[in-house]
């Protein structure tokens, strides 16, 4: 992975959202890898995840709140998809995405908190996302649940590591359900198959997807007590990057 | 229950529709209640839908339709919610629409039949409801699912009630799950007591839905084998409208 695009991704959604950017200090960085950019830099970067302690409720209620967010983006998929086909398959994706919704709901209230209150303040972040998608077409919108719950879903299930054992288990059981996923890329992979001109379009896309994905995802260490922030954060973002270029290569698209 | 208002309803439902108009015939009538109006009819018009014999797979496509569009309907209410504990009660709602639509799909293919193909006969028709509510205000949204999924869910549930035994038993155990209807009714009543002049707006549009809601519960019994199906259709229809006008008097509402 070549670390630059990081680095500008980085920069340009702080830009875009205002804030500080303390992502330009220098700080350790993994070797870079010599070979094709393409390969997961998982090895080199061996970032411990349990040494990052989420607050339990703040970490709930965002994770709780962007399932939310994903529920809404499937559905109005279901709503908006051309055949009924489609329609069938969206509707389990958006199933599984409330499932996990109503399930961090219910860890929310195991800790006795109203988790309308421990929501809200992540609306308007995670409300950006869905901006961006309500000027997408059908297929944008296909790609950008894709790729944005891709990224954060795996994000936030290692994150969970650090919560209390049970807690952790238990989050992390439902943030790794799998299901939605497959059916966005089989979806998209028949579209781009057979619309040419799809494929340029939606590697565009995808890349202006990335920004606010990660910008999300800071927030989130920010909420938690992330100790020794400085020196975890890049490779984390390193790997979610990785992350999305797989998931962009899997549909012949240019990450 | 005064016989006028339904013939009225469904003479209005046939112009809107230009389909042939077949209940002007003169059929037995059960005897119209002497009481007041909002006393329900079911001692009085003895309807046995077990006379009734709906083909199996039309019938659960149509209902398995009706559920999904339910869920859209749902789905844009969250995605529309003023708050997020609106959005917290109505995505459960959604969830138990998607629920029953699966659970009706699953039927489907226990009859080795394509969900899709057998759904999309139903979808223009099922589609009316949708375009109505487009115009709605969130308010508005909200009972017109309520009224519509209140009527249609158990309808469906009685006429399934001549499916075989066993289709019976696990179609009728779907179609009943309630919850939807408490949430939709609750968030009503809160909108109500809140905003003045909204009682007066919401009755005079539950009265408009119900016209094709009548149209797709009628459609119901021509996709089935319905025999003697004349002399059985107006006491489902008063019982229809009788479940509708306990549903609006439980908000205030005049029917």
């Amino acid at each position: 992975m070549h670390p630059q695009p990081i680095r500008e991704w980085l920069n340009a959604s702080d830009r875009l959202c205002g804030v500080v950017s303390w992502i330009n200090r220098r700080v350790p960085r993994p070797e870079a890898p010599r070979l094709r950019p393409r390969v997961a830099p998982t090895e080199l970067t061996k970032v411990d995840f349990t040494e990052l302690v989420p607050e339990p409720v703040p970490f709930l209620g965002q994770a709780a709140y962007i399932q939310l967010e994903f529920f809404e983006g499937l559905a109005l998929a279901v709503a908006t998809a051309p055949t009924l086909d489609a329609k069938e398959g969206l509707s389990t994706a958006a199933g599984v995405a409330l499932g996990k919704h109503h399930d961090l709901i219910a860890e929310l209230r195991r800790l006795e908190v109203e988790p309308a209150d421990v929501m809200a303040p992540f609306a308007p972040a995670t409300d950006r996302l869905r901006a961006a998608w309500s000027d997408a077409d059908w297929y944008e919108l296909l790609l950008a649940i894709h790729i944005t719950s891709g990224m954060l879903d795996g994000y936030f299930s290692s994150l969970a590591k650090g919560l209390p054992t049970d807690v952790a288990r238990r989050v992390r059981g439902i943030l790794d359900r799998g299901g939605a996923g497959a059916i966005l890329e089989r979806e998209l992979a028949a579209s781009i198959a057979q619309l040419p001109g799809l494929s340029d379009r939606l590697a565009l896309w995808g890349r202006s997807l990335v920004g606010d994905t990660l910008l999300i995802a800071r927030s989130a260490l920010r909420a938690s007590d992330a100790r020794g922030l400085d020196e975890k954060v890049e490779p984390i973002f390193t790997e979610l990057i990785a992350d999305h270029t797989r998931r962009m290569d899997a549909l012949g698209l240019t990450a």
